[in-house]
């Protein structure tokens, strides 16, 4: 994608939650790949999941390291295709990455909203993206993808917005959280709430961070994110230092890798945000308004779906991708579904593999096909 | 097993452990139940796993709640039959109910040993073990039993003491840990570590205790105790309080239950003994001398064998007990094995189930039998 800004858009709408509290107004950081077609028929939104952002593609200065989330997946020839799409990355509300969230002023108050940012929901962002799509002259959208949280959000999308997207793709997504799920979230929130530096979610005023819960967190999801087999095969037991033999200093290279990914990201994630982030995957549940009949649920959604799943991801797995599957055949929908066969966990729908890319890129450019016709 | 009290037995001799720390002289606490024969042959040893005791049946006074912590299996006419077997359970060097372990006081300062606590391996345990047997008057344990971290001391105990452990019985056992398992670990001892509370382990002269960081561990060990869909029948998505549809004060009954599980051992467990334990279950390597050949390292085993693992365990799977199977008869030794079909995850080594109690039990029985002809 070459180098990319991100954009601002600000909303002086009030906007009620589905918590009940009213935000005065809000600001959505998004950025934008491609261009859009006259018919403005070919926009496809992205959805980012629980530490990801706007900058889905390229990069920002010539000298960054890094270019965005899903940068393999994202480009010119690429699956999602910015030849022939016009691709929007958004973050979303409550977000730490510009967007307005806990680290913004509450206007009531003119500190931080810190934890008492409102409970945000995927219902909420679906709605807020959609205002965003407003805003960027998209009124249908030939795809929402997204993968673990952002799955959700493309499912809430063909829920809430039956006539607003053509293509649903939901990648490595369950219809609902287990109590496991639930569970490993959890034991990451009161990593961070039970650090003293958290103050309550106050620890802006105080310039403090709870970088130690936060880091915390951040290895229990990475754990959940790589498969047993995975991390076996990366890592082993091989050893960064010490000798087993004598028990003396011991560091496996397991250990050393998890103490470097908690670190950076308790540099540069927000632990307020990362709460609320944790809660929206929580409480996602498209079939709580319909007594847990997912059938009922998509009964009225027009969208076609592509559901993937990866066979090592015990996080959300495929029997768990399945049980969507299984409710849009039963509600008459239009589905397509592929396990993809992957070593790589939860973190398979970042990473490149070939037939992944193969049953994207083709389902894609069906899509683009069926809506010229 | 009615009411029961724990012994104490004093060793001056020096022990030099595996980390070539030497210790003057130690405790170990231990309990038996039942009789020994006059031949000395009826001796079943009991090992611990991470949070374990000595305390393995009956109560220590007629107020107790709650009964040791394989009271289920151990007793007059349970699988461990107390009428038939003499029964001995024992607190593990380093532990933290009655023998010497980091809340023990280093005579070389007055203080409490505290995380300088040398590291305790579970050869270490075993040698320990063979010499508390050797003041019982025990020379041949009729079994050497154990789940989980206690299956490891079963089977390292055939290993290191070929003639002296007639049947080595692990339960839930992997032959070491993998990088996801050393990875789980190492957050609980992160969690313990970053707790302000902990002082580098020195929090005993501080009259501190790092509840939090412990309770997190807790919290960690416990959904991995349990099964994905265990969990799921248990609790589900069941709330404790609040609504989910307006997102207000939502508490799921996962995560009261984990909370309750995480303050209770918090309360009642040593920081620097729950490190140490973990240590010791990632040391674990008993083909390590061996090149990794694990049927070089039971080459020279004279026990029977019974390998036990159950359906629903992920974090010590049937898988991994296979591999221990496979070494055993590619080794030519005699080894009787089964997979339970339970819901119950890791826990499922302490919970009654049928055919568990009937393999356990026909395998003791079987057992006495041999040693009787």
């Amino acid at each position: 994608m070459g180098i990319v800004a991100p954009c601002r858009a600000h909303f002086d709408d009030c906007l009620t939650l589905q918590c009940g509290v009213t935000l005065g107004g809000f600001d959505l950081v998004y950025e934008t790949y491609g261009t859009l077609n006259a018919e403005r028929s070919n926009a496809v939104l992205i959805c980012h999941a629980l530490s990801g952002n706007h900058h889905a593609a390229g990069f920002h200065t010539p000298d960054d390291v890094k270019p965005g989330w899903w940068d393999t997946c994202i480009g010119p020839g690429k699956p999602i295709d910015t030849d022939r799409f016009f691709v929007v990355g958004v973050n979303n509300l409550g977000g730490c990455d510009g967007s307005t969230g806990p680290v913004s002023e509450n206007p009531a108050t003119g500190e931080p909203w810190g934890a008492a940012f409102p409970t945000v929901t995927v219902k909420d962002w679906v709605r807020t993206q959609a205002m965003l799509a407003d805003r960027l002259g998209v009124h249908r959208f030939a795809a929402v993808i997204g993968g673990s949280l952002g799955g959700m959000q493309a499912m809430q999308w063909a829920i809430d917005y039956p006539d607003r997207i053509a293509n649903a793709i939901v990648i490595a997504a369950p219809p609902k959280l287990s109590a496991q799920n639930i569970a490993f979230n959890e034991i990451a929130r009161h990593a961070i709430q039970s650090d003293p530096d958290f103050l309550g979610g106050r620890y802006y005023e105080a310039d403090k961070r709870p970088r130690r819960g936060l880091m915390l967190a951040r290895m229990i999801g990475h754990v959940t994110y790589l498969s047993d087999d995975g991390m076996g095969t990366r890592f082993g037991r091989e050893l960064k230092s010490g000798d087993i033999g004598s028990a003396q200093d011991v560091q496996f290279q397991v250990e050393s890798y998890l103490h470097y990914q908690g670190t950076s990201f308790s540099e540069k994630f927000d632990a307020n945000t990362y709460i609320l982030m944790t809660r929206a995957l929580d409480y996602f549940d498209p079939a709580l308004e319909s007594d847990g009949d997912l059938v009922r649920a998509v009964a009225e959604t027009n969208a076609r779906f592509l559901i993937l799943a990866f066979s090592s991801d015990w996080r959300f797995s495929p029997a768990r991708s399945g049980e969507i599957v299984d409710a849009l055949i039963a509600a008459r929908k239009d589905v397509v579904s592929a396990v993809i066969d992957s070593p790589h966990g939860h973190d398979s729908f970042l990473i490149y593999n070939e037939r992944y890319f193969e049953v994207l890129g083709g389902y894609l450019d069906e899509a683009l096909r069926r809506l010229d016709t």
